[in-house]
């Protein structure tokens, strides 16, 4: 993993997504040593604090590839003046258990694309 | 459904569950005059904006049954210093098509335990 990793989660999973146009754009046109890879969640289940430490396969797949890399990137509308909540799902999978917060000490940066006035609020 | 039907949604799936208990505590401390029922959502699916109109059924089952109470009540933890993904979740699908959401004009209130020192934030 270079040293240079940046993971993106797309935060809309429609398949005309805007942000999805708009993470193909940045990873396109971003400086060669930075290296992109997506970090999907779509087939996560409901975050449950039952599963902490055993959690199901896909949840530790996951985990692994969320604090595999060197900073992470959302790119995602608002839903309802917040993240959808699929996206704060993946989040708080990433999260947990105590202790072994996958984000931990990684820089990350929210962006986002919208038809609306109010943008991605 | 009662003029007073109150629907409920648990923000923590654990089976210790210490939300769980405060929504039995208050369905049982309740007056007679509210009904409480719970919405469960945990068999959502990620909400997805193409499904808009053509959604799975247990989205459309989820949404009528959000529809069809007077004033809804979240009685849920913070994860990381928000809603939980599922609820969030569920949220977004309640809300939407555009023009249809669930909760309008529907009194709200949030509620929540936890075992830490910033409570419900």
């Amino acid at each position: 993993m270079s040293a240079h990793s940046v993971g993106y989660f797309v935060g809309s999973l429609s398949r005309q997504s805007i942000n999805r146009k708009l993470a193909s754009a940045l990873t396109r046109l971003a400086p060669s040593e930075l290296s992109f890879s997506e970090i999907t969640y779509s087939d996560l289940p409901p975050y449950n604090h039952d599963c902490d430490g055993i959690c199901p396969q896909i949840a530790r797949d996951f985990h692994a590839s969320t604090a595999a890399v060197r900073a992470v990137l959302f790119i995602t509308p608002d839903y309802n003046r917040s993240l959808p909540g699929a996206l704060k799902n993946a989040i708080d999978w990433a999260s947990r258990p105590y202790g072994a917060n996958a984000f931990s000490q990684k820089p990350s940066a929210v962006i986002g694309a919208s038809i609306g006035a109010i943008g991605t609020a």
